[in-house]
């Protein structure tokens, strides 16, 4: 129980950028963007112990700063480059909204980026990995004291097609791996979720979470398997960051509540989808860094409303 | 309480047809399908009295006749046509199961199809016009003898491009309108689901199913919204007929239940669901035809397994 009452650590490494996104909808120029932004972010809603490891430039805005310190996340992790430029990543949305178009990416700071885990943060009790090279993902995990409670890592099909070793090796040692349902046919060769989900397990992750965008969000552990929609909504103003705000919100959830019990790595799934369903409804980090603990459970009572039925099997 | 006593009926209106089939895991040739008879035998599971309305040719097999008497399907208003060929339809679908090429069309019979209600079933409690001509619907609609308690259609993007006045009669005239989210944009010219569904209410349905292939179908009812997935399967052998026995499974649930609450629709929805995960397993009517009821409550409870979840917001 010492556990319970001792708030659990969460660290969160991944990018910190600068993003341009144009969608049917409007543009927003040089906005704070970034994975490790829109975890650390989400996940603040359910874990009061955040720490960010990652790299921007001098030109990263002081704003971006104060975001993370309004939501309390300890940035002693975030290195600034002095005479360097932060990550920048510049696109544009189809009116689908579930296909963009990369206008342009600078790497900048990124492409030196050597993480670095703050004496006080390596014993996190529990680890997200954003999408990296696997070579740095391993270098966090290896500065860590000891091995968190919880390690979830994030990929992407770039690693596939450039490090797959790496990425293999990278799979082998953590906990859940997140994915999209198209890497994760890339990764297993199967067009079938259940096989591939099946395949992606025997790879070491005990947990499984494959991301559908707009069609929510599968969570597998050994023969059990969850579903959450993502919530329809009026309008998707901008994608962007929902993936790592339900990855954040995710992992927040369970640091939080520091339970492992698939009942709440459940609830984690729905709590992570209601943030990702905020996310969406402004550009960039806007409407997460607004939002309110009662719009959250507002959230979280229309999907209990959404798939909540009532059928007594007799 | 009386009509809670006594069976409602549900008169079914649709093709009855043979299809040739290729997916990736095989082929079969003249095998029996159609939306009316998908409809028919997916509603037989809830409701013991079916009326199926549809033509066929001579060259229809007596064992698609055997298999609706098996499951006691009221077939006197099912023409066959002497000399005359049934619907035929050849497709063949890619390997994500979602897209097909349609590889031969002949109406045959269907070109000609006057639907005539057998007088014994005009006072059908409960409609379910399938994806026809909207006038051929309107002509099934007149020959009721009063007003069913709910009438449902279906139908697709070509009538919206041939027939839209007749459409939009028809869609007035109906309490469930169901279609496929593609089809919802194009009726409104909205993206987002949730202001299409608005939209499509407002031409007069007071109930609307939305339908998404594998990923699922949302109900739309006043200001109410409910979502199932479809159920993750190993494989999806043929998709033929998948929409069809939703909707078939659905409005029998309805129609054996004589429940029209919003809960019970919402069970209606997760029973059709759970018929069409088995309708895809087999070629055709294959799989649905020997179907147990045993194996239904199976699936339901898999989707109660898939979808639900515990958080309780104080």
């Amino acid at each position: 129980m010492a556990q319970n009452i001792r708030h659990m650590s969460l660290l969160v490494v991944g990018t910190v950028a600068l993003d341009s996104i144009e969608t049917p909808f409007g543009k927003a120029e040089r906005i704070i963007g970034g994975s490790a932004t829109h975890f650390a972010l989400a996940a603040s809603f359910f874990c009061p112990d955040i720490r960010l490891v990652s790299v921007v430039g001098e030109d990263f805005p002081q704003n971006g700063l104060q975001q993370f310190a309004r939501r309390n996340i300890n940035t002693e992790g975030l290195q600034i480059k002095k005479g360097e430029n932060s990550f920048f990543w510049a696109g544009r949305y189809h009116i689908d909204m579930n296909s963009r178009d990369t206008l342009d990416t600078q790497l900048n700071v990124l492409a030196g980026f050597d993480p670095i885990v703050p004496e006080a943060s390596r014993n996190a009790d529990f680890l997200m990995l954003g999408n990296l090279m696997p070579s740095l993902q391993r270098k966090v995990l290896q500065q860590m004291n000891q091995r968190p409670k919880l390690v979830m890592m994030d990929t992407m099909n770039f690693w596939m097609d450039t490090a797959w070793d790496d990425l293999m090796d990278m799979i082998s040692r953590v906990d859940v791996l997140t994915i999209n349902d198209e890497e994760a046919r890339q990764l297993t060769k199967e067009y079938s979720l259940i096989k591939a989900a099946r395949k992606i397990m025997q790879m070491g992750p005990r947990f499984l979470v494959i991301k559908k965008g707009e069609n929510g969000a599968l969570l597998f552990h050994e023969n059990k398997l969850f579903f959450a929609p993502a919530l329809p909504l009026e309008e998707v103003f901008d994608p962007t960051g929902a993936g790592d705000s339900f990855a954040g919100g995710f992992i927040g959830y369970l640091s939080g509540t520091n339970d492992l019990s698939f009942d709440n790595m459940k609830r984690a799934v729905i709590y992570g989808s209601a943030v990702a369903s905020f996310c969406v409804e402004k550009f960039g980090i806007d409407r997460v860094a607004d939002l309110h603990q009662n719009e959250l459970d507002e959230r979280v009572q229309e999907f209990i409303d959404l798939v909540q039925f009532d059928i007594d099997l007799v």
